[in-house]
């Protein structure tokens, strides 16, 4: 793998040209201020792409150059080319890592390679979001104490429709009442995937320094190993086989 | 739920037509033999469906009273209609158990409820499968004792593009030297999902009295126990919440 | 496996005998409240047991005739004896279902089987706790909608010094800020553990219908399947091996 | 963390002295011929321990100091004190790593650990063994091709009496007809557990490269990344709790 870790971090950036609050921010885009924070990191190496670009800015290249590919859509899911969507599941699938973010749940991307709903509660109002620390070991908590605390958030609520996490790693408390599953991982085919729930458009969950670190843990600890290509091969055997006196004839017949 | 337990078998039905060696072993399909076991138990309410059938024999009618859907197939995964496929995925989620076997870890329901290649080794010879039974407490292995062997079965090797199993059931040992994860268990929303290796269309398989306990077994695990549909729902506080000095506002912005 | 579930309900019945406010709530031990929401079950056949009881009144013959253990206990966890939590051990191995009741995350069984510190935070006050219900299709939740409340009841929040759960099935919303997964499932040998949190001895928690409830539907979930004894075999082999020169001088040697 | 990673090898070292067999492919003991391939690479720190040593070698200093601990124990698991292993057992809940090898399923370390049997099927005789690469994009694969041999080997075979695995990295075949799962990790508390199957002491096993590969690269996943003494404390409340009118009567009772 390359010594420097490829970050790519997509975003919409569709809100942040409508709504004033939005883009007041996150002037540049939320991917921007992403990037931004994880761009002094000596060991990333940070590039951004959006919705409006040719090919979403993922072509096979930047897809081919990326270790860790974030995540962050809402209001244009079904506007994501599903030939983009295969690519980047392909890549996740030799080995890339994934992080999903907050209303992304919804994503194509994470649908497909979850296979559930996605779907969960939510309520925009005035709850505070306060995220329990489950896995004080876990390499995306190192230097997160036992919570933090995020003001004012989105609330979103379970039953959460994920296949049970691998890893779950936060736990998120609601003003309103409710819980969520706000940060878990799984492993599908080569590649790690993180959903980390912050991250509603109209708050400056981005600019919060726990929020900072958490996705600055989940970069490195989703890092690509390896670049495994899918194939599904007729193996020969590697230890003596009994005699087939029906070889000849079945050879004709396909297979897979 | 309904107190009969109601199973779908659905099966490609397209070698048994073209092949003679296979429409020997199953004449009337091999969707007609796995139905002849399962249907002396009293407990079970037993349909067939196939490809060649309008909408594949699975209708809505077909899919709603449906408790756990069997699925075999092989060279015509492509032939299945992808609303088809939606409206199972759309079914498991909701509760209805599906259990998949042998080539049918490359069809389209398989493949998009895991998120997975699903792909694996594959060699047709001579080899001899023994299924070792990895938790003899679990309800599918019942009856089961610590090993079962198929005198002649298609290999399967590992690596299987699968993710991590939620339990491992059965780990097969082929004479040709690989191993493979030949039955295994995940829940993807609220239902149960059961792979099992066995079942070459050019072998006796589905007449052996272990394949048929096993498979038995697995309708009764993976029975329906709800039928919960898809929502994603706006929901309101259940504690108090401090006050919003721009609800009014924000009350104009769409949302999810 | 017996046709009727053996359920056996064991209390430590000291609080009960000390603190007023808890024998006004259980006169006559939380052991027998538990037992008789369970009794009216026609599948069930109920026993009771306690601390002060010549081997807890957990005999030989009680344990070989469970299939469902219920543990309830507090402040005299270290006056269980050694002996009686090995043959418990031993029992939920071989298959024997075992249902941990809020203080009983310290209990001297729940530690062994888990393996970890099973340590927690905690706070008596006046916090009310709602229980999300995370796995609506699980066994264990038929029944419970989205989430139940329970009005008062004594705080435990995370971190949870537990492994991983199997299956999460409750996640706890306290009022004073804190989260807890507070119904979890785990195997271990042949038996299945169930991990419930309400339960202070100073609340009526166990009067509650939907705690009722659960517990119910956890002894149906957790009942044995199998009795399968602890061995270790030397097993001969099952497919020809070559020769070895050395085996006779190897066969006095001793192993595990 | 300190930035080297301090590794300390544990042998039982009774074999070695007692079987000219052993003593000829480990002339001074299975543990030293461990820490010479561990000790070339510069990010490790390397110690031996062993059994006859006072405290086992494994004083508190010792414990303290250790980031990964490496267990090899046959013939001698009861001679370890219980006192020694209630201290290695704390330290890997607190975080540092533990490697189990071979016949150390059944050391007390390993199965208070897992909490389960930890039995498993054996043979002597004259089996090759093949470890199939189940998870290629693992810490622990990375240089390990799809499967590596070793010519001979004790045969372990399934059932094996563990929890499941959270990941299942290496599956066994052998040629008397057995698989095994032959490498597999879990988080206990927060440390990460490797059980590792090969190395027989009457085989070469600690020479084979490949073998040396695995345990170099369970050193590095295993490494301690945080020390979490045990509490269980009594939380004050983060938010506003309705008052309580029996606060004072109830602060003279004691708890957990």
């Amino acid at each position: 793998m390359n010594p420097t870790l490829r970050v790519t971090v997509w975003g919409e950036f569709r809100h942040e040209k409508k709504n004033p609050k939005v883009a007041a921010l996150y002037p540049r885009g939320m991917h921007e201020t992403i990037a931004d924070f994880l761009r002094p990191h000596s060991d990333f190496t940070v590039r951004t792409a959006w919705l409006d670009q040719p090919e979403h800015g993922l072509t096979d290249a930047v897809l081919a150059s990326t270790d860790v590919l974030i995540w962050w859509g809402h209001q244009a899911h079904d506007d994501v080319h599903n030939d983009v969507v295969a690519k980047i599941k392909t890549r996740v699938l030799e080995g890339m890592g994934l992080i999903v973010l907050h209303s992304a749940h919804y994503s194509k991307i994470f649908k497909t390679l979850l296979g559930t709903t996605c779907s969960l509660k939510w309520r925009e109002a005035t709850d505070k979001e306060r995220l329990w620390n489950i896995n004080p070991a876990h390499p995306i908590t190192q230097g997160i104490g036992e919570y933090f605390e995020i003001p004012a958030e989105e609330m979103y609520g379970e039953p959460f429709g994920i296949p049970e996490p691998e890893q779950l790693i936060f736990i998120s408390w609601f003003t309103g009442g409710e819980v969520f599953r706000s940060g878990a991982t799984w492993q599908r085919g080569n590649g790690r995937i993180f959903y980390f729930r912050p991250g509603h458009e109209t708050y400056p969950t981005y600019h919060h320094p726990q929020v900072q670190l958490v996705i600055t843990n989940a970069v490195r600890w989703a890092r690509a190993t390896v670049c495994i290509p899918d194939h599904c091969p007729n193996a020969p055997a590697l230890e003596p086989l009994p005699p087939d006196p029906e070889a000849a004839a079945r050879s004709t017949i396909g297979h897979v």
